[in-house]
């Protein structure tokens, strides 16, 4: 197939063309930015098409990775019959074909090899399931708390947006690089997968607005203001040690939760309203006693006797009690086409890393269920929980420390 | 709702200090660009959020205007009970909303006003369905050639993406922005009407190859290449000059087909085959008989005797045979969810714009129903049409010359 050969050619050479930035901008997380690319390349790429994010690394991308305008959640199933060989198989399958689209060449045998060339900071981040590893005969390398949540009063789950076996989480700042990367990592394991869902989210352009800023959900709020410093902080409460699973030394575990936001009824609420039941103000992102976003709240303050953030506001239910109650959060909108006679679709899908679900993530989940006052406008439709693999380095496959 | 007001005043003096720069850069069709805002301005839009296409104008925006990254396309239905005095308030509340968010500033009594100070190039289109003159008692009003389309056979239609009393259009380059302004224009008029359909669709991501490139759809072919010339050429294909309806003048019609991509025995073609089928390389989108996207493609080349391009090949089946037969294509990638058990779920949203159906498309459309051999791998699953009305001057509304 020499048609199918000649762009991939292309991205390679324009790889070796950019890696002297790659080393430079390292640091940053960001790999390249064609600045000094041949004319012809130039005229078809350009912009920040050519950003790259390595995908070999201790971790995986996509994680503390600066959250990309679009994402896509896939979960698939294993077939029936499938062994820990056709595991090992879709994980090594997706090992080559993500480094290849991360990276901004087609995968081996691409049929839209021109889709590939502008990935446009593309990541590919895989995790497991709980059930996939009693099924390949694994059961005891299952990090311990990767586990279905137990079930809260709030939710009100369907079927069609829980569980799985295997999660991609296709992300990029640019929905067509992201849509054939989804293409192509499926396609390439379809005869030992089935896909059981998947969700889109999205976040600001890249470019509308100076990067930073945090992002607003549809209710108009600003979502994901406490997470937890990059560095240190961050990577002491993310990524698992290897403690109790050597295996997953430098993976973490996801909690994925779509939730509907109700904004028919949200609507008729008044600004008063939204902001008591969220404790921040809407314009600013400010908490009630604060004056800019990432103030710190104070619970405590109260105006003639009365709590400033009452205390079933959202940010004083989600506020950590210990400092081991902190993980870190990743939120991208939904907006689907919604079912005939409704307005609107929306929502969040809404994502959690921390090294331990039941350490971190699940005491403030269940302060949020009892009694978070943002909960009559919320409404969980989808839970999932995956063991996020430990990165790859050189020569590695996705998951060989598990299958090994 | 002091709270709701302030994000608008700001969004007006910005709108005031950009009213400099909206009429150099008139002539490309986008207003402005926020370079000279104030500090706090720049903090919270910079990049191309504060990009405004203007609303008023001898035509609607988003039909010639450069195709936006993301587009929805929104059918609603008018409530059975409803009169000419609703449809009149409908496009009175569209027009002064539409008027405001494409703008930058919130519409009245927006909810979620800090969603509408990035428009990014927001554009709100206005369109009626064929049923509805008859509906409100204007039958004779209805331009000719809006009517449904004659039933293709490849046509495999299915009722949930048909028809419609209403279009919104709504385009713009951040996804944040247009879901804001659709559910702003729906839940407005919702006492009214109902939801029939939305569809979205996408296009590369603004920023990351430089603009005017063709677009490429799912299966990788550019997607667009013919297309009239922008200025006298386009204007006289597309917009209507009042001489059957003279309130039509200064309108245009849509259609618009979703179609299905058959990704999965598409993948199945090699790279000769896929190219036969077109009529273009893959990878450069040249015709087989040329070297550059728009060279003209020489439908009478042989080699050997036998057709460079097959007389069966799309763009040899779509080439107008009169210039009469000619017409505005812009189409947007789809990638939807697919239903349980399948890989995807991708295609086209086509709109073509044109004065008159029924000697521009239908000549073509008929052509290509018969014997295009890409009809193998695509399916036409939606099909609608409508009056796009013409553009509102100073202090008319959407529809005013058809309803006064």
């Amino acid at each position: 197939m020499p048609d199918a050969r000649t762009p991939d050619r292309r991205g390679l050479s324009r790889r070796r063309l950019l890696t002297g930035g790659a080393a430079a901008l390292g640091a940053a997380g960001v790999g390249a930015v064609a600045t000094s690319a041949s004319r012809s390349d130039a005229a078809s790429i350009g912009g920040f098409g050519s950003e790259t994010i390595p995908f070999r690394g201790a971790h995986q991308a996509g994680i503390t990775t600066v959250p990309p305008a679009h994402v896509v959640f896939v979960a698939v199933d294993l077939a029936p019959s499938a062994t820990v060989g056709d595991l090992r198989s879709i994980l090594r399958l997706w090992t080559t074909d993500a480094e290849r689209l991360t990276s901004g060449r087609p995968a081996l045998a691409d049929t839209e090899p021109e889709l590939a060339t502008a990935p446009a900071r593309l990541t590919v981040t895989v995790g497991l399931g709980p059930e996939v590893f009693d099924r390949v005969g694994l059961g005891d390398r299952r990090p311990a708390s990767v586990r279905q949540l137990p079930p809260f009063a709030v939710d009100r789950l369907e079927s069609s947006w829980n569980g799985g076996d295997l999660l991609l989480q296709i992300g990029g700042d640019d929905p067509s690089a992201a849509a054939h990367a989804t293409r192509v990592l499926l396609k390439n394991v379809r005869s030992m997968t089935s896909v059981r869902w998947q969700q889109r989210g999205f976040r600001t352009a890249r470019g509308v607005r100076p990067d930073g800023q945090t992002m607003r959900n549809m209710m108009g709020q600003v979502d994901g203001t406490v997470n937890p410093t990059p560095g240190p902080d961050l990577d002491g409460l993310v990524w698992d040690q290897g403690r109790d699973q050597p295996w997953f030394a430098g993976g973490t575990t996801m909690v994925l939760r779509r939730i509907r936001i109700e904004l028919d009824t949200w609507d008729e609420l008044d600004p008063r309203g939204r902001e008591l039941t969220i404790g921040r103000r809407q314009d600013t992102g400010a908490p009630l006693t604060g004056v800019h976003e990432h103030d710190e709240p104070d619970l405590d303050a109260t105006r003639m006797g009365i709590p400033v953030i009452p205390a079933n506001a959202h940010i004083a239910r989600a506020h950590h009690q210990t400092p081991r109650e902190r993980f870190l959060r990743r939120a991208f909108n939904y907006d689907d086409p919604p079912p005939r006679g409704l307005t609107s679709d929306v929502g969040l899908v809404f994502t959690a890393f921390q090294q331990d679900i039941d350490a971190q993530f699940l005491p403030v989940q269940r302060r949020l269920a009892e009694a978070d006052a943002l909960n009559e406008w919320t409404t969980p439709i989808g839970s999932a929980v995956f063991a996020i693999l430990p990165g790859v380095k050189g020569g590695e496959y996705l998951g060989q420390s598990l299958l090994t």
